[in-house]
């Protein structure tokens, strides 16, 4: 298919009304379609969340701020292996004080230091009362009973003092934050046995097709791989969604209604891929149209035909069938507002100069695959949305405006990190 | 504790070399460390991998070069839902054209068109032999039997031929690869029922100290809650690995033997924190250096006293026990080279204005812990190595070379991303 046949074709389609069941509706913009997605995933952040404790919470979604229950350090302790002594004790230097004692951390330390001592303390120790600094372990020579210490520290050296990192009530970790190894070191530090963290996102995945077969199949003439449903299974995963199905059904109204049930009866949220554009076989237009669906055109290639219905008040969001144009409607419809509920920064995006030109077909803003080198990017494939091969060698989508036609070599053009 | 002061202890201990057992060893700076623990646990990488459905490789590791084991597209296939004709047959248009049949996708397809006829097609269904295009159908009117063709279409256009996207044993997603979601479609498009993968990492953390008690409990006093365990186990995870132990060892020689024991018989790799100092009571310490580990300062803080050890061909990193120095130590040390074996690229590194200035030791490479702000980086912290609830609200480090002292404000300094 050539880059100019293409565009004529989208040229004509978009300036078109198209018949949706008994609706007609006019072609709709991707930002458009998108905020519809968006509106009605959003909600799903505002569910109940759970309690899970702070080794579980790594990329989990924290759902109130946390405030520290107590002070960090939660008492004074010793910032060195040394010795506890009263600075004024060793202000004039070497000075050889009398061994009172010896404080491990974990250990009490509540003796008071006698004036004129010093107490051994290890790292992490509790201060002895009546001590006002430490000196390091290595400024100092050990001797029977005795320590001399070779250089003075003024008072507060090497003393950790309770709620130097943090006071009791205060904020320790604000709501919405995507919990990473060191909110997890925090949390844990401050000893609470559990947070509260939203609830993980379900989904559920269907695939339709006759002509799919699973993997490892001797296929029949006609038939191909079922790799949507999978694929999808992993975009989902990858922002932090709980895939609780990967579903399947051929083209028949029955059994996609049965499959449909019992996905919005598992799921938060429901992927359909296939059977949503203008063939005799639309199992998943004809379905979910007629449960008042909202199906039709957006003005993108690949991806055009969409879907979007509410079924038992679970969102249902139907993506064409071609592979290519399931994984860049996931991309450019959902992933956005996914990353947003998995507490994850906006997918980054990028001007780069395309180093080859290329025709782009009128009315549909399209997303080329691309590859990032040296100078630029490369595009990896042509517009065809089964080319999903050359999809793996991208690593980003080329985003061209849909009032563009026509693209020079070295043009700059956004770019969005697959 | 003032930066004045912390810079002149360090800037001392910097200028000895210390006693690590039995032997001497000059101060080890951050970079060289850092290659021996890569240089131990890089040939992980090298295990023999396994075999995964292509589902089931989400974020794991290509083991070896994986080819297309067929052509895709498999079959000449349409890329419309339209009609197969013959182009001399619509060079004229309007024109109507009997039809000879309808093939949908997953039907075989090998009825020839008859010459001048038209046969419907389902995107994705077989091009009947004979056909050398398809007229898509909004470009079409039908009738009872027959279709009539408002628009022509040249011999090849919307039809998808036989390895277009790819062809039978070309590399299909290469070695090393870490497996995203378009990974996962393009290796299901061509039916692989499973992939060779690199075996996750297995790692035990081992956590120490008397003073260590888990969430939840009731502290005496000189206790505080053991968080390096669960965080050290989170930033592994975050990175692939998996950790198939998180243990605990009071400072007892022989219970930290036998939780050794067990865990390098468990793990590919083992991080203990805590006990590697100069204190009275450092069991790591002294139990590894005993089995030859290698033990001393590495020019750093946090995270100064830094232990290898292999333990019957186990490699043990001991990190220090102060909750930000184990922290950092593994963002710095271990990081690195496990998102290399992850596949991940390295961490990003950017050039920012530090926006208050700070004074650093002297021989020491500092890392703070930095804030991204508009104009550049704050700190969010003072230097202590205890300050695990500032950490949180860290989003970089800020690297301070080992001989820089002084930081001005607004000097370009080196942050790498947590």
């Amino acid at each position: 298919m050539s880059a100019a046949s293409t565009a004529r074709s989208f040229g004509d389609r978009s300036r078109r009304s198209e018949t949706l069941g008994d609706q007609r509706r006019p072609v709709r913009s991707v930002d458009e379609h998108r905020r519809l997605i968006e509106d009605l995933l959003r909600p799903l952040a505002d569910r109940e969340g759970e309690q899970v404790a702070p080794g579980a919470a790594l990329d989990r979604v924290l759902a109130a701020d946390v405030h520290a229950p107590v002070d960090l350090p939660m008492f004074r302790n010793s910032g060195m292996d040394g010795y506890a002594v009263r600075a004024a004790s060793v202000a004039v230097v070497p000075v050889t004080l009398p061994l009172a004692g010896v404080v491990a951390a974990g250990q009490a330390g509540t003796v008071p230091l006698p004036e004129g001592a010093a107490v051994k303390v290890m790292t992490g120790a509790p201060i002895p009362p009546g001590a006002d600094c430490v000196v390091p372990v290595e400024d100092t020579v050990a001797g029977d009973g005795v320590v001399t210490v070779e250089r003075g520290r003024a008072a507060g050296e090497f003393v950790r003092e309770p709620g130097t990192d943090v006071v009791a009530g205060r904020l320790l970790v604000g709501a919405g934050t995507r919990i990473a190894a060191r909110h997890v070191a925090a949390l844990a530090a401050v000893g609470l046995p559990a947070v509260p963290v939203r609830r993980r996102i379900r989904a559920v995945v269907v695939s339709t097709g006759d002509e799919l077969r699973p993997a490892g199949a001797v296929l029949e003439p006609g038939q191909i791989y079922n790799s949507n449903g999978i694929a999808l299974a992993a975009a989902l995963t990858s922002v932090g969604v709980e895939v609780v199905g990967v579903e399947y059904s051929r083209d028949d109204a029955a059994e996609f209604t049965r499959v449909l049930e019992s996905a919005v009866a598992a799921a938060d949220f429901v992927i359909t891929s296939g059977a949503v554009s203008k063939g005799d076989f639309e199992v998943v237009k004809d379905v979910l149209a007629a449960r008042g669906g909202d199906f039709g055109p957006v003005a993108m290639q690949p991806g055009g035909p969409q879907g979007i219905t509410v079924v038992s008040g679970i969102p249902v969001l139907s993506f064409p069938g071609n592979p290519v144009g399931t994984m860049v409607s996931f991309e450019v419809l959902a992933r956005p507002v996914l990353r947003e509920l998995a507490g994850l920064p906006p997918a980054a995006g990028h001007e780069l100069p395309l180093l080859a030109g290329v025709r782009s077909p009128a009315g549909r803003r399209q997303f080329l695959r691309g590859l990032r080198v040296a100078d630029g990017v490369d595009l990896v494939s042509g517009p065809g949305s089964h080319l999903i091969a050359a999809m793996a060698q991208a690593d980003v989508l080329v985003d061209i405006p849909a009032e563009v036609t026509e693209v020079a070599a070295g043009t700059t053009v956004k770019v969005w990190e697959l």
